[in-house]
């Protein structure tokens, strides 16, 4: 599966707002549908939304549009992502004539970037594997992060069952992931964020991964709510629990989870489900989008170049297992 | 907050299907429309159906109706749910004189159970709370089980603040539990299922406290999907785990939770909310309605005549705490 494509003069975004209903890819040939579509979530995940702004930016030059216009709009077209702003960084000071081969170096190297993170994941995964949000095609350039390592070890011939935990409040379990496993032919079953751990008690579950938002330097990590919920539930039924991790994501300059702020998101996403009113408007809600799980809760941090630790010393050796 | 009422000649019921977003009261006169409400849910919990079925067969009589039909009509009327026998039972051998009265002391009977539960489980609840499903007046025929010992607690003057869990697939705590919260002005905050290992972390969890569907002889206890998940969360962050019992719901002939059967709900409940496709149909989906939770993970059964222990020695006494 994969979510953006670039033929040289025109952007293919396939349309997440109307998954799972719909695969219907938009063509785009303007610059500034390229920002509205960012703004419109036509595609998300931080990854993704920093390559789709980069061809944008290649699309405005091919146009003769204002070139510091542009990138300035593609930049804001969502608040918080700052790979977003990084992209735009990487090709500030570049002529012209090198904009698109950065933006394809960009989407290439993110693709690279997943498929090295699989491979050194890949052997750790077998049997039931449980997962929470979108961490695949949708969200990267690539075959993703967490869904990566599933997708390299059925490559390598490893019989994985995925679990995908639907996540709500935003639902990019059910709507993304579940979407990808269909698609991909990966075998899947959907189940509701109150099961997880009745399922681990099933003995179902070998291992659990997931993505991860910001990484301390310590090891806490900060990922999807219901995060924290799994790794506690990992820990008592003895399941394995990986973050795949990006180095990009790992924050040389946040110390501990304690220092990595946490946005909360509008009531109406709890009181509503899918547009549906699913509880009364009067009801209080607390609606954190991410959540920090201890280092203490982790087996094992799997990036591009192998395994980390924050003690240096990583307590599983990709290589070592992988004959 | 009360979902059942009679006249003497009618019987009124909250609409349930229309919340949270209408609060519709009918007016019931004939008893196969009685029948018909149970079968479509305008009342659900198992006391609550047990009520409106024995008012049904009151009504029956008053109509001059086919006695045995209409026991037989209204103990069909949904194929799970012990009590709606029982009921039928209770009044099976009475004159139709006496039929009317049995009804209203059913009635009376589990609103009695329900203020005595929560008279004896009220000094347990102080601070933050927390709670999956629907628990209370719109399950039962009175204040509730767990939620009606947050009730009693208030009552107590003790000051009591409810998280209350969305519960997906069904969206009980949402639609029902959060409606009854802020009908009665009960301090509450709705989060989806996923926030709770992030909530407990927080600090401002004291008590978790949730209602049962069976209860095994060895104290292992059945009850909505994700009770399990809240246990071994609570046992993580050493929060009190208790469970509301009614005694009835203690069952002499179930051993341990391995002897407890679990339904299997259809996959469209997790597929979808409201009408809405939310999931792609192609996946599949585990959909279990209830878990078990091991004795270990509890703390205390609270129930109608005081705390209750697998043991026969509560590791609580109700009494001692209560001056």
């Amino acid at each position: 599966m994969e979510s953006i494509r670039w033929d040289g003069g025109s952007l293919h975004l396939l349309d997440q707002r109307r998954l799972p209903n719909e695969m219907v890819w938009l063509t785009i040939r303007e610059w500034s549908e390229v920002a509205q579509a960012i703004t419109d979530m036509v595609v998300r995940g931080a990854p993704a939304i920093a390559i789709t702004a980069a061809y944008g930016l290649a699309l405005a030059i091919q146009q003769g549009a204002d070139r510091e216009t542009a990138a300035h709009t593609l930049r804001v077209a969502r608040p918080t992502a700052v790979n977003l702003a990084w992209a735009m960084d990487r090709m500030a000071a570049l002529p012209d004539i090198e904009v698109e081969a950065m933006a394809i170096e960009i989407h290439e190297e993110d693709k690279a970037i997943c498929t090295a993170l699989g491979g050194h994941g890949a052997h750790l995964l077998s049997g039931g594997v449980l997962t929470i949000c979108n961490t695949g095609a949708l969200a990267t350039g690539g075959q993703g992060t967490a869904l990566g390592m599933v997708r390299s070890a059925i490559e390598l011939g490893r019989s994985v069952h995925v679990y995908v935990l639907e996540t709500r409040p935003y639902l990019q379990g059910a709507r993304l992931t579940a979407t990808e496993c269909v698609a991909d032919g990966i075998v899947a079953t959907l189940i509701t964020d109150g099961m997880a751990g009745a399922l681990m008690a099933t003995g179902k579950v070998n291992a659990v991964v997931v993505g991860c938002d910001r990484v301390a330097i310590n090891g806490d990590t900060a990922n999807k709510i219901g995060t924290y919920s799994l790794a506690v539930l990992a820990s008592h039924h003895q399941i394995p629990f990986y973050v795949a991790m990006p180095m990009s994501t790992l924050d040389p300059n946040t110390a501990t989870g304690a220092d990595i702020p946490i946005e909360q998101r509008p009531a109406h996403e709890v009181h509503t489900l899918a547009g549906v009113q699913i509880a009364p408007s009067g009801v209080d809600t607390w609606n954190p989008a991410f959540d920090v799980t201890p280092a203490t809760l982790i087996d094992g941090w799997v990036t591009e170049h192998g395994l980390w630790h924050p003690t240096g010393s990583p307590a599983l050796d990709s290589e070592s297992h992988k004959s």
